[in-house]
């Protein structure tokens, strides 16, 4: 019997990445990455004990030597899998100051987050998404944008340096790996997540933050697709959201 | 019981009006417009044999009178049933000529068939948009974009003009019908579609062209998007495309 | 001894295409058109009684009979002088208005207006512009665009789908003509200009308006430019604008 | 007598920088900045000879205590004169290669370069521009960007992860400074630029590099600009370019 493929998901909190987790944990085996075991153990539990596949990693994607290690405990783990889908969900490197009060660290980590952890994750997923036989759906690569990927707000450079810089990596992985069949996407999410810690934010609008459940439906619609037909990027907002 | 909601998606050739119209058929009525029954009666035929409900009518799009013809019979023969999506994929206007070369008139067509067609269509279908009740997904727009909507290529001004104008209309519609509830989209299709008049057109690869019945799948994964999380744009393209 | 060289400015009002018509005269020869001679009247005065050279067509760019009118006029006035430049500066068919009180004629107009305009503009002065010899500076073809040339906002359909036409039509015709050594610019202004009708509009910043002869000298600039360096778009905007 | 105003250009080869230098010294006191002195000798001489005021001084903008030092010795020269302009030109970080291929130092270095490199010059230069007085052109920061400013190709990954950082940053400091009266501009140059290194280069028109005289008229332009009518963004390239 052929193993089963499975996912990687990188930047797991109680929002997207969480629910992205659950969406492809439908089809697949899915590893979580992120800095922090809390931010992935209830996640891996609730998967595991219902009836699905999951494995939580702790690495720091903007560290060569801590994704290293996470990989070769995946490639040990998951020999013979192929792997079907990998999703790159940090949200790292957000700081809101005026220009003149950022320290140079606090400017770079919009970059190290956003643009280095990328470098690293795309570095260690695309051979093996190159690699994958046997899958229903092309393998895919998937980068979460946001508001500031394509624009630079004032008091924002940090973070937009950063999102910009993903936005880069993404269309030149898409027109150097599309056509070797791998499917590049990038989202932008324009607005706020409804996750716990946006509970209390001020909103005229009951509905009015984006659904991670919803995203997640999107990655996934994003996944399945041919490669006849492939979605590069898609914008979602809430239907209040001023933009 | 409650009257089975409809769609109604206009620009039905062989190609994605065509797969739009059967996937939709899968959840809804389907009413397709053409200007030549041609274009719609094979498809009628299709869906009326296999189970689903379809209704062909003649329109041409940038002629107020015949739209308004073809609504008046849509709202006899639709009265209490809810409108759930509509589709505008009209493909008239395209030219390619240089520019000294183009007349008035064939200028014109870009924006007749993508600007005032779209118009035309938009005033009939956002009041049954904005009345519709007791959907399972939030009442939606479709507009179909080409690579001409973001770029205006040499020898491409009339289409480009009216694919250009034609997603400055989906933006206005966005900002004032999404905080309204109603989910406004534009796909930006970037490429050959593979259909019978492109099937010998060149391409070094034999999966290179666009597949209809994919592009039918986006859009209806963007319908089912809830409106606190609604897709605006979606650019689409073959896996080889060149971009 | 050679002809002067001379430009043509379409659309003179009290803002944009006064200064335009203003910087050109120190060089050149200016033709001035409106659709109202009361519009160019002063201005043709004022350059003409100040060392300038001017001559005030009455023309509707919308319609071919007007525009062929005009320039039969030009060819004879002109007859042996080249065309160094021209601008197309038409403010026409602006409109705001919830889309469903829009009427057909009203959302046409902006097409109108910006794109058969723009069209039958472009088809009288390219044809000049390519004969043209001896001139110091490549033949230049500008035309304005606004914040509405690159967003969609709401109740701002009839302008934007002109806008954006606009916008589609000048990159269109930069790509075919640029490597024809003729330089076609899009400026995109970006605020309120400081005219007199707009002079007591609420603005918290007594200079938070576009000054008319700093846009003038901005075209002129793009003007001056050798064809080993083209400017293609600029966009200007007070420094006090949101954006 | 008030000093006379001083700009500094960072980024000074045999391109761009050196021609913005020779510009900006017909008006001001210059200062160069480059790594390598034998980048800026001959410029500093040759404005120094011809009646201009010109220093150089190596400075790698990427580290924050080179350019503190350079600062520094530009704050005890310069005591008592106003900054009317600062131009950040940076060429570094180019790198083409296939994504798998490159290091995570190869692919750092765009964002190093453009990013940090851009972020310390900001920092410098920023306070002396809003300290400025007795100017006659509102004080100017301008940015170099490039064809990966706006496209991230294949194989271009850290270059264009870079450029799109720098956009990002120049859009957060014009909204943030714009404000305040500091003009923030932004300029594509899309194209081979002239200059010995390209001397050789294949191209089948004789003028069709961009030549870095016109590009620093440009730069100059927009420094003119009064701040009601600021220019932000503007794209460069030869009339034969392909785009």
């Amino acid at each position: 019997m052929a193993a089963k493929p499975f996912a990687i998901i990188a930047g797991v909190g109680p929002g997207t990445g969480a629910s992205v987790a659950r969406k492809f944990a439908q089809a697949y085996s899915v590893v979580v990455l992120a800095r922090n075991p809390e931010n992935y153990d209830p996640l891996v539990s609730e998967i595991n004990s219902s009836g699905g596949q999951a494995l939580g990693l702790s690495a720091d994607l903007s560290d060569s030597t801590s994704v290293k290690s996470a990989f070769d405990k995946i490639s040990q783990q998951y020999k013979g899998s192929p792997l079907a889908a990998a999703v790159f969900n940090s949200g790292g490197g957000f700081v809101r100051k005026p220009f003149l009060e950022l320290t140079e660290e606090e400017f770079g980590n919009g970059f190290k987050s956003q643009g280095i952890g990328a470098f690293n994750f795309a570095q260690h997923t695309l051979p093996l998404l190159q690699q994958a036989t046997g899958l229903e759906h092309p393998p895919t690569l998937i980068f979460t944008g946001a508001t500031a990927s394509v624009r630079g707000s004032a008091n924002f450079s940090a973070f937009a340096t950063g999102k910009f810089a993903l936005r880069a990596l993404a269309q030149s992985l898409a027109r150097e790996f599309g056509p070797k069949g791998i499917h590049i996407s990038h989202v932008i999410i324009d607005g706020v997540i409804d996750i716990p810690r946006t509970k209390n934010w001020a909103n005229e609008h009951e509905d009015g933050k984006l659904d991670p459940g919803a995203i997640a439906d999107s990655y996934w619609h994003l996944h399945t697709q041919p490669r006849t037909t492939f979605g590069f990027e898609l914008d979602l907002r809430p239907y209040v959201e001023k933009w």
